[in-house]
């Protein structure tokens, strides 16, 4: 990770961390900050290992990681010191705040657990105090590089799902074809944001049947194909569906429906749009098809992980901001029957959006 | 899941339960539980879904879930009352409580994130009592079923990798080796338990090389592939060695001194004995040779999570008791030069224990 990119972060974080008072003398300022959760150690440290705690003071930025993630702390974190824990985390934590001695508050993210915050209270001498969503708040709005990886994860998904096309044939297995997708992307060098959902037939209508089976593809079925890729630790979300064969009336109608709905939330999403409106915007059309509304949300933002702010719900609060990238996947589930949803990955611009997955030139197969 | 092992889980957690007693009435039972933490969910209801609370009661259990996974939770939980949440799962979960009139206190998991436990406290009339570790506890000692899953689990690993042998060739590069073997356990209607590590060379040198390369398989290069199956919800975790070509001297040496080092701690395993004097033996052995001795853990206990109890390392206060199921993994890293990892899983027994990776019966390539 570019060091002046994280630097950048670091320098936004202290800002919002500043806004934080201290609870008991508001005129101070908490100069330090605890990052417990995996993918915010990622955003401040650039660490993409399973095993890390990051602390910022107002001077430097630590890594805490234990001795099998050393070399690669070391190449991936280049505006950080990295420092090998020997104990716990929390007792690691304790270790450096008790070396630190100009830390005399410690903002600690509420993600944590309860059973790790306790612990903290217990061994850290300085005063702690909890905050929510400031790295999370700040990863919502994604940098030039941070698009850019999103742009390569969907572009790797496109030309996997590509080579993996010639294997959709009657006889397949849904197990097998997750496999061929997933090995597709293995092959680019990359990896999977989530467990890939391939569904035939009536077993797309669990909007996650996340289990492929080993349900045989038959002639004139219908497939849904809900998959992602990191890379260089971002993600992408995309789900197509399709018919093998000849699609019946019914199945035309819901897609289109779907399609329809799709359109309408993209065409007016840009920077000021309140999220819910975009999501009643997908929902309506559903609505008017006579067709039962999705129980979930219209989208998610995606980053470095693959469920992130902003919520594209009818109960989200966010307001579009340009930066933001998320997913628009409305749906129509009929239990037993079928399930088709259509997700693309958008970027919020000033005057509007950029679809992020469209580049990928790949098109749900024939007759559509 | 079958619903009498099920009920027989809920029994023994509500007689662990009522040895907590309630921190005001010193004499009155906790008589419900909040469960959150997705394993021991999965645990005490069947339920494989990535979204789920769970309520235990003294009467009944409640899963708790959104509307994508209502098809799957209806399917895979046969002993407790499904409910479909609406708002957030604390919302849902404080509405439960109002309707049970004679939950009076309600304890809950400390693995919860401090701001789902704060949610409670606003949320929740009920008093609330953290507890930690009854359901890991009672999860740490396996019964039959989990032990069938998880050998089987290890069956499907061992044939997966047999099947990929056959690309074990120089050119290939880690990347697509990664790709084929998770294909085979893809195809084998399983998923991994975790991100497969494929190292050639001195990559195999960082203990989690978590990230394959797109570096290629060279004549005489050394091999390591680190990967687990999970199957029915069960983990396996293997890792095996192996040259491709012709090993030189000091690969011989300390591959002998990893294997030596294995089986001087499987010989001692059996209930009863120190999970620190099983760390120690493999250490010693390393030690001896005048090798450097590996920084993780000797071993960890496996089953609904590929890291859970026991812990086999020096700070470790377990006991080992039959059913346990645990890696022994020694190693040998030597930074820019080689790395060698043999993990096998292992069952206590009352008089022993059991390996069932071995029942695999494939072994490290020749010459090996």
């Amino acid at each position: 990770m570019d060091a002046g990119i994280i630097k950048r972060r670091i320098k936004a974080i202290r800002y919002q961390l500043n806004a934080v008072r201290h609870p008991l003398r508001e005129k101070k300022q908490i100069k330090s900050f605890l990052v417990t959760k995996p993918a915010n150690v990622t955003y401040t440290t650039g660490f993409l290992g399973d095993d890390g705690w990051a602390l910022i003071t107002n001077r430097a930025v630590y890594l805490l990681t234990d001795s099998r993630y050393i070399e690669q702390a070391q190449s991936q974190c280049h505006s950080c010191r990295v420092i090998q824990r020997r104990g716990t985390m929390v007792e690691a934590a304790a270790k450096l705040l008790k070396k630190l001695k100009s830390v005399q508050t410690v903002a600690v993210e509420k993600s944590v657990s309860l059973a790790a915050f306790e612990a903290l209270k217990k061994h850290v001498k300085v005063r702690l105090k909890t905050v929510a969503n400031i790295i999370e708040s700040a990863r919502s709005i994604k940098d030039k590089s941070e698009v850019a990886a999103i742009g390569a994860a969907a572009r790797i998904a496109a030309q996997a799902l590509r080579q993996t096309f010639a294997h959709i044939k009657p006889g397949i297995t849904e197990n097998e074809l997750a496999g061929r997708l997933d090995f597709q992307i293995r092959k680019a060098a990359a990896t999977n944001s989530f467990e890939t959902i391939v569904a035939f037939g009536p077993n797309a209508s669990r909007p996650h049947h996340q289990q492929p089976t080993s349900r045989k593809l038959k002639k004139n079925d219908t497939v849904l194909i809900d998959f992602g890729v990191r890379f260089k630790g971002y993600c992408c979300d995309i789900t197509r569906c399709f018919v093998v064969g000849r699609p019946n009336r019914f199945y035309k109608k819901v897609y289109n429906a779907v399609q329809q709905a799709q359109t309408a939330a993209l065409k007016i999403i840009k920077a000021g749009v309140a999220a819910k409106k975009i999501d009643a915007a997908a929902r309506r059309v559903i609505r008017k098809s006579g067709l039962p509304v999705y129980g979930h949300g219209t989208g998610h933002g995606l980053g470095l992980e693959v469920h992130e702010e902003p919520v594209i719900s009818a109960d989200s609060k966010a307001k579009l901001q340009p930066g933001m990238v998320f997913t628009i996947e409305p749906a129509v589930y009929i239990p037993g029957k079928l399930g088709i949803r259509i997700e693309d990955d958008v970027l919020v611009t000033e005057t509007g959006s950029k679809i992020l997955t469209c580049n990928c030139s790949y098109q749900p197969l024939p007759p559509f």
